[in-house]
């Protein structure tokens, strides 16, 4: 695998199989609680996934962060999307100010927001919940040269990771990512393609809404730009230095220094999913703490979702982004947590078993 | 339509059609908030859906009740379930210990939880979670003779919308139906086979978890019990007799009784859909307040909500009962009336809107 950078190999080390040990105690748990085996479905499966991360028979999801990555990107200016750039900025403001959806969300499960500007074009006022952590004022244009340099994307991936490092500090037992960058659907179908192998037009949608000719467009300039650039999927920081964006790395970040830490982690839409992969190329280790959110309108998302191995939680029709669909699945996660921790076992009720 | 009582026909007279003025005011202001229109996909339609039904813009549902509504079957001694019947009562009391499932999602959810024997088998002692409005020790074996009489039928259904009224009268802003009956998946698919025509073996799973020995006999109990008794759909009264049992009569009740408040009611699992179809066929003007809450592994699940015309919001492989799909759902229906009452507009938080 070539990671490229001390750091990354040093944070994927870090990264260390689910406890078998958990895995066995809470299965063994399961089997106990008053209702039919299996009956619970995916909660169970989560609940014992809960249990190997934590290393722990009775995980805990008391402490939860959506940690939301924001970035520009120089190939918005191929007209690739459906809002101006100015919008990425504006919205980082909207979410320190807790009125978009995000925020909303987070609020109704518990979770802290954590915004976290990894290369936004504009400039943005100091903010107790902002961390500053730009790589640079967006990315260039993939369709004219290399979104990044190499030196670039490791640096967006270690502004994630340290920024879990800080959430962990805090404690930590759930962590969501989330994103805000106007154009970045457009890397992050560049990445589906090169992982997949799918066609271009296969694994692109309209993000936040483009019109017919839009996507026409922005389905030119992805396999402009891949013929341009041709990533190689087993080099995934040049992967992430070709097409972008910071945000992206960041959501890689998140995702290894989350299993580096033992957290488990939410991924929530299209973009994310990308930064998962990102991850995941380079540290397939860290795959198994992730926890697959929702399956979006976004026609690359369930592509992404195979790629990684992953069954997504829900399937609302959501296409927003933020963190909006991790922070849901959130509720769902923490369920799965509680039914292990609180539920009576048939000998504590004094209820009869199967007959068969 | 044979409703058959005047009870029935006030009940169902008292539901009314959603509030258009509600729904449209709903719709404009989805369109102001700081997403692109549509993003949130389901989640918006829910809210929409949920003003038109309290008849006000922005609906709230912080007042929350699931009832778990609990009843014998006769049938039950026919072969047909994986548990013994006496497993019923048991599960009422681990109810009302609060160490069942439903009672570990409604403590995360800020449910409270009402439990209804309709017609449990056995004693159950006094208890103020309790609420007793037994029609009878059981039902009788629909093998032999139909399950109850029309006037329990009647009676049954009563139950259940009195236990809403008494819910609406301490302050009730969404419902969510339970159940717990050993057997009663038997009497479910029964009302499956009537209600959508399909063959029974195709509207028949395992419950609880029958072997392969069990899920014939069950199929041939069911084939039989349609044959001697050849309900009529046009008479769900007659239906719900035939076949039963007093939970799925009760869950009738508490559909009708919550459409006629104005309250949401999240439809839990197979036996709730088929209670809440008996409620559509009654009343077909109490469907628009029903809320599809998941998919589950009992195969005819997806019919009887197609029958329904409602999409389910979560799948996850859940074959429990209780109201614990309901009760998680409930997080996805607090999310979307959030989202409509909270989020900032595009003009309060200075963003801008979409370029074409």
């Amino acid at each position: 695998m070539n990671r490229s950078t001390p750091f990354l190999d040093e944070l994927c080390a870090r990264v260390k199989p689910l406890d078998e040990e958990a895995i066995a105690a809470a299965r063994a748990r399961q089997a106990s609680l008053t209702k039919p085996m299996g009956s619970l479905g995916r909660l169970e499966a989560l609940s014992v996934q809960l249990a190997g991360i934590a290393g722990r028979s009775l995980p805990r999801v008391d402490r939860k962060a959506v940690v939301v990555l924001a970035g520009d990107h120089g190939v918005a200016a191929e007209g690739v999307s459906a809002y101006p750039p100015e919008v990425t900025a504006q919205m980082v403001l909207n979410f320190l100010g807790g009125g978009a959806a995000v925020n909303v969300l987070a609020r109704q499960a518990g979770a802290r927001v954590v915004v976290v500007d990894v290369g936004v074009a504009g400039d943005l006022p100091a903010h107790p919940d902002l961390v500053p952590a730009k790589v640079a004022r967006g990315t260039a244009s993939f369709l004219r040269g290399p979104a990044m340099s190499r030196e670039q994307a490791a640096q967006a991936i270690a502004a994630g990771a340290g920024v879990v490092a800080a959430e962990a500090g805090r404690g930590l037992d759930l962590l969501a990512t989330g994103e805000m960058g106007i154009g970045n659907t457009t890397p992050a179908s560049a990445i589906a393609a090169v992982y997949t192998g799918l066609p271009v037009a296969q694994v692109t949608g309209r993000g936040t809404g483009v019109d017919d000719a839009g996507l026409a467009r922005k389905v030119e300039v992805i396999e402009a730009g891949l013929a341009l650039h041709r990533p190689d999927p087993d080099d995934p920081l040049g992967v992430l230095a070709a097409v972008g964006g910071f945000e992206i790395g960041a959501i890689a970040g998140v995702c290894l220094a989350a299993a580096a830490h033992r957290v488990p982690v939410v991924v929530d839409g299209f973009i994310s999913a990308a930064g998962a992969l990102i991850a995941a190329a380079l540290c397939p280790a860290a795959r198994p703490y992730m926890i697959a959110s929702h399956l979006s309108v976004e026609q690359g998302h369930g592509p992404l979702w195979q790629a990684l191995g992953l069954e997504p939680l829900l399937a609302l029709d959501l296409r927003l982004g933020e963190g909006s669909g991790a922070v849901l699945a959130m509720h769902l996660v923490e369920a799965a947590c509680r039914i292990l921790g609180e539920m009576a076992t048939f000998e504590d009720a004094g209820v009869s078993g199967q007959d068969n």
